[in-house]
């Protein structure tokens, strides 16, 4: 197996893009990112996208973007799993370059939930769950994650405003992402005071459909005549659950995250401890907490003391860094284009592009000193990460895709 | 790259299966498959379907479709390109192997057809057309088959009777295939009586919606203690067109499935010559045409003299035999499946198991000589074909997969 370089990203605003079809979408992230690899149409295009057959009647996107980018021809497919459409996209272009076979791959995740010519989002978003057992019963994965997050609290005696810290660090990353959906700060009490969706997942603890693109190109050559550090896909895996929660046998506990992660680990040689930035499925503040426990940085139950503040370990300056321009909840959510998104974000962080919303940096910018345990990691005075996690999940974790990202010295 | 073998192989029959759920029926046809390559869960899983988010409510079926047959936890994903979405799913199950990083990769083309919760078939069918240009304007896949036809009727001088050798062809092969919807006799008269679908497209031109599954196992390592001939994934590719098929430059030349067919070619090192049986995308009598002159077998225009009969070139005793069990026209087009299925017909074929749909082997059967040219390829007497080709087309011609498979000597 060849090395696989990250040598171009492009993404565009997240939100409602009324005005903006599909294909124009997609479109405006994958040309800043072919223009960053060096111009030259890719070899082959994978898309990651979740609901475009239901909610824009527009399926066949491959071959839909390729020619609307100007790349007619090229290989193209569609990937799809759920809420990890995006992560599954970047895996298929990884394989794809690392067979041998394609020298250029460029992974889109686009996703248009403002697009409701066919179905309505929520019946749409709900046939990421057993639709036999759990969709077609009007069980929404909102109320999936109510049914977790309540069990969650029983299980280990944890209050709702426990979970607060989730929410707040991701709207205080996302204010200084210009890309967010969401910049508004949050405090604890708004968020106490937040409505129900489905209890006790409040307003504040869902995050919120959108409209979005991400791009990544991935290459088996070294881009040449860069000066910006190279990263490389280190880690690479999937792995799956049972998609009916029901069916599992410790539900809280993400077994395809946890296992997904292990691999991705194996795979790049290193563990959570290596770990800098881990942009993680924050869809509901209850699976950023069972991620952060399958993927071993916190014990079963304890996660949410890591969101605890001042000083959370999951902030900008923390311990394990989460969601640092946002996460799905602060920045958006757009379905496919989510897993693609948090690739993005990973690789800005260790290309040390991630401007104001750079780990470690933020750390030393704001005049502390990095903790030793970071300090092996950086780069002089600048700390920054030298290993980023991104880990895509769909519908309650039943498929979770992990990357490890890698700058190279 | 390494080589990647078929070491299993499943599929269900083809038709109205209102009994059995979708993941039922990719289990059938997965399980056999898994069985036959040893019976060890496979590392991933990747499913090719086109329409189960629209017309079953149900996507993420990767995840659901590895739980329900006992594997969960393995790697899992869904492919879509449209009606390609068998071939584009082999494809990735290729580059898994191929890569080094996945050891067993289980392919499951899986569509239900008669699942008609959510959307109408012919709606959800042209999601796979440009729906800004087309489908959402009323023109579904059949309309534009028909422009196509008619166009290529007027370019080339050609009568609606012309057409008819290729159904009759599939309806004949069909008959000796137990898994096919079809297996009745159609006859040239019955062709030209039958009533219009889109004119001049008939009833008989279109390959009926179907429900099905069929499974394809690869693995990098040969499959040991086996009687069986060695099939090897010698050539792989694809490629896209325009969705719009008025901004095609010349719409009835099928680019990419010429340009998938040259790449999938050139890494086998053969030419269309050596194509002992081709699998092409029959889901119109004029996808057929048009394929066999993209891919070389007949000039521009000249496709339908390969279906005079008698002694048609495209029968199972012919100098080019296509769709040898029945085809999309006959065994029947399970949408997203199709592409799966053709590539177990032309696995069946190399390895002398196709029974009496085997091509070559008709030929001695019914006591004549083998051809001179089809006799450099033969083993013996018993003249089989050394390497076979499938196609896998989406949305009238705008994504093509090619495979190559070849018998190991």
């Amino acid at each position: 197996m060849r090395p696989v370089y990250i040598s171009g990203l492009g993404q565009t605003d997240v939100g409602e893009h009324w005005q903006v079809s599909l294909r124009e979408l997609a479109h405006y992230a994958a040309q800043p990112a072919v223009e960053e690899a060096g111009g030259a149409p890719p070899e082959a295009l994978f898309v990651g996208n979740m609901l475009a057959g239901q909610l824009s009647r527009q399926q066949h996107l491959g071959a839909l973007i390729a020619d609307f980018c100007g790349w007619r021809g090229i290989e193209a497919a569609t990937i799809e799993a759920a809420g990890a459409s995006g992560g599954a996209a970047l895996r298929q272009g990884f394989l794809a370059v690392a067979s041998g076979m394609v020298e250029s791959a460029l992974v889109v995740g686009v996703e248009k939930m403002t697009d409701k010519i066919g179905a309505g989002v929520n019946a749409a978003l709900a046939t990421a769950t057993d639709s036999d057992y759990e969709g077609a019963q009007g069980v929404t994965p909102a109320a999936l994650a109510a049914l977790l997050m309540r069990r969650y609290m029983h299980e280990y005696g944890v209050a709702l405003n426990d979970f607060a810290g989730f929410s707040v660090n991701a709207h205080a990353n996302a204010k200084t992402n210009p890309r967010a959906m969401y910049r508004n700060t949050l405090t604890i009490d708004a968020y106490l005071r937040a409505s129900m969706v489905a209890e006790p997942v409040n307003m504040f603890d869902a995050a919120p459909d959108a409209d979005g693109a991400a791009a990544i190109v991935l290459t088996a050559n070294l881009p040449r005549e860069s000066d910006r550090p190279l990263i490389r896909i280190a880690g690479s895996s999937a792995a799956t659950d049972s998609l009916a929660v029901h069916d599992r046998r410790a539900p809280l506990v993400l077994s395809a995250a946890a296992l997904s992660a292990r691999k991705a680990w194996a795979m790049a040689g290193i563990g959570p401890d290596d770990v800098g930035v881990f942009e993680l499925h924050d869809s509901f503040s209850i699976l950023a907490v069972l991620s952060l426990e399958a993927c071993g940085f916190a014990e079963r139950g304890l996660a949410c003391t890591l969101s605890a503040m001042p000083d959370a370990a999951i902030s900008r300056s923390g311990r394990i860094p989460i969601c640092a321009f946002g996460g799905l909840k602060a920045r958006g959510n757009p379905g496919g284009a989510s897993g693609v998104y948090q690739a993005v974000e990973v690789a800005l962080q260790l290309r040390g592009e991630a401007g104001p919303n750079q780990v470690g940096a933020f750390r030393s910018d704001n005049g502390r000193e990095p903790g030793s345990e970071v300090e092996g990691k950086g780069v002089g005075r600048r700390v920054e990460a030298a290993w980023g996690m991104a880990q895509s999940l769909g519908g309650l974790g039943a498929t979770a895709v992990t990357h490890i990202l890698a700058r190279e010295a």
